[in-house]
């Protein structure tokens, strides 16, 4: 070793613990079956797009990472041109475009992969990290009960991911927020700083944000409508009550009102509980993007890790790309952020490194060859089972099992294969069992 | 729209269509649960690692991607210096470099996922591809035991991924052919020249095979030891009784010959059927990397695809990394490349685009909220039930699901749910059935 290597990974490409990793395998494996189980084929586009297509579709040159070959003087220009997606939504309107013809409308994709962006090293900030996003894209038009199909897979993943967690989606429609505004005369081109402001509420102090209203030259009268109005709170039904009684009749409101109804009357008939999703006036998001619906998750208890999915109904997915007009609705969650946060704020502990439910043991030589048997009837049975194969002293092979946080040991010496049994060991309670070999399967059974 | 885009993939970058992502996510779901059946836990890391890690585990700089940013003028170094990773076994290295003492050994990883490599855009070249790998890795020792794994794991995924395909593991041991040629007077430097010849077997004619030889300075004896050495075949113990009678007393002969031993009876011992692996003395691998076992697999009636699944005993996986000796084997399925060649040659079909089982529709909007319950209740009951949700002719609903290639759809019009009942309308076969609403998640239990 002539030369010393720094074998730590670059700053920004983090990875996990094998333990975390499990987890992480885990709600992957939750995530991709809800979102599947809704409708929502996986798409796998390339990692690598076209830059000008990326920059297209607001793409940071400061953060986007374009490939270069680090010998490249062939004079082959086909490697050159191309970055690193920076989120999953731009390579979906690209895939859209590129196999319009090809889809059927409305189309629901689901993917869940890795995005890379530049930024600044700093803690929390990562330069590749997972994003796991569901769209449903219309051809021309779509129904707003789209939109309401969106929180209901929020909620059916994170009963899944976290099953002591309380957590809210919170739902607005930004219809409603245009509307109002529109309605105590602030004028379109404002709209855009008020909602910036209303996007603070809960960071900054009231007066803070009077006097953000007054910068941006809004009368007291018109702070004082504002405030009132993010501060209408209660039930789903009360708040869309009080909406309608307001009796604003800016077409804009109306339309949101009726779609803030549909999307909750929807998750009503879905038997959805309403402890999981409440309407909330001061949802904004990004004004650019969004259009309608919008929403955002919180866990209750830890709002200070901020939404940890959130999405919204958009006007039309792929316009620089192609003529066609499509309006979709879709969520984001950022995986690897919010594993992270999950982490470090103990909401979830990683546990067992693998999936192993069982380790095949042999006391002895002879009864190697049983033991292989043994692990593979395991394995076609449905189980995971791992055969230790090392030639080590026994106490050697029950720590593997131990430090692995492997449940339970099947050990297989020349005494129990004279008499077609096998002691199953249950390492957590340090129980043990003779069971007949060939009722393996079945006693396994009973327990997982 | 005042600039054209091109919105194809960049070059070397390309995708499955949507039914064919299915059979890959299909695949995907498979090898890994296999490999996670058998112990081998998924570790994730990075898709880009430092460039001289790379460099120093063999990358090519004509096919290495480094990282860039598009606009990078604010002297921040940190984004320097990294390139995405070319395959699965250096970012291993490295992984069990930076946690060898978090490590429990033999320690076992899989992992699914990309890699790139800057090759001369060609058919069948892609520039990103996944790479399905597992390996044990000893701290010191590793049983050869852990070789007989490898093909029992090959052999239970390809038995799921093409049920009606046969395929064939073949087998060899690198020490066998190494000892034979020393035993032959073939000198140590000369066997890498040898084995080059030997791995060219089933390309040449028998004649270009000994003016090579010949090239190579072999005599005319030694060129026929070697012919009718690599033309030992048969049953697997016919294959092992005839090196054994060669009386060939070249301990790595010895030694290898003892590893295919152990390797075959530990495979019998697994109940794997010898049709599915067979000794095969010309197998031979690159002579670099692999120094002991080695695998090799085809499809029967497709030979000319090459090996779909490769791997073998190394000697040391972190030579540059860590002074520890961590000796493993391994395998790799390279997944983008066989599934393109299993599409094309038409061994395997795609046909569905999502997993969904059934579409529920509603025939009228007085039934759409009941239709919306419904699915819930079928998502909630384990099945893959999709929502229909545009206000569209009846028509026109069941269009979607005929297109999406949906096995059943459920239908609830005024008049079903009146008699709390659904129509079930089998796709395929036309069938139609009623079924009492309260019945529905265990009529598709019959049926799923």
């Amino acid at each position: 070793m002539s030369k010393k290597f720094n074998v730590s990974t670059p700053s920004g490409f983090p990875e996990f613990t094998p333990a975390q990793e499990q987890v992480r395998q885990s709600w992957i494996r939750i995530i991709s079956e809800v979102f599947e189980k809704n409708g929502f084929a996986p798409i796998s586009t390339p990692l690598v797009e076209r830059e000008e297509n990326l920059l297209g579709k607001g793409g940071n040159p400061k953060e986007m990472y374009v490939l270069k070959r680090l010998w490249d003087e062939d004079g082959d220009k086909s490697h050159s041109g191309n970055a690193l997606r920076f989120d999953q939504t731009v390579p979906l309107a690209l895939y859209v475009a590129r196999h319009f013809n090809d889809l059927t409308f409305p189309f629901r994709r689901s993917v869940i992969g890795p995005v890379f962006r530049g930024e600044r090293a700093q803690k929390g900030r990562f330069r590749q990290f997972d994003q796991c996003d569901i769209d449903v894209i219309g051809n021309g038009t779509l129904s707003v009960l789209n939109d309401a199909q969106m929180p209901a897979i929020i909620i059916q993943i994170f009963k899944r991911l976290m099953p002591d967690q309380d957590f809210v989606v919170r739902i607005n429609n930004r219809k409603v927020l245009l509307g109002f505004f529109a309605s105590i005369g602030i004028a379109a081109d404002k709209v855009k700083n008020a909602l910036d402001i209303v996007d603070d509420l809960e960071k900054l102090s009231k007066e803070a944000l009077l006097k953000n209203f007054e910068k941006e030259g809004f009368s007291s009268e018109q702070s004082d409508k504002i405030l009132k109005f993010i501060a209408i709170s209660g039930s789903n039904e009360s708040i869309l009550e009080t909406l309608k009684t307001m009796s604003n009749d800016n077409e804009l409101f109306q339309e949101g009102v009726s779609g803030l109804e549909l999307v909750n009357s929807a998750l009503n008939s879905m038997g959805i509980e309403e402890k999981y999703f409440q309407l909330d006036l001061r949802i904004a998001r990004g004004l650019d993007y969004y259009t309608g619906t919008v929403f955002e998750t919180n866990l209750i208890g830890y709002e200070g890790l901020g939404s940890i999915c959130s999405g919204g109904r958009y006007e039309d997915l792929a316009k620089i790309f192609t003529k066609k007009s499509m309006p979709g609705v879709g969520i984001s969650i950022g995986l690897t952020r919010l594993l992270s946060q999950v982490f470090e704020a103990g909401i979830v502990k990683a546990g067992k490194v693998s999936r192993t439910q069982m380790l095949i043991i042999s006391a002895d030589e002879k009864s190697l060859s049983k033991s292989l048997e043994i692990g593979q009837i395991l394995r076609d049975g449905g189980y995971f089972a791992e055969n230790y194969l090392e030639d080590k002293k026994l106490g050697k092979k029950f720590e593997y099992a131990d430090k692995l946080k492997i449940p339970y040991v099947v050990l297989i010496g020349e005494k129990e294969m004279s008499k077609k049994i096998v002691q199953v060991r249950d390492l957590e309670t340090g129980g043990r069992s003779e069971v007949e070999e060939s009722q393996l399967v079945e006693y396994f059974g009973k327990i997982f």
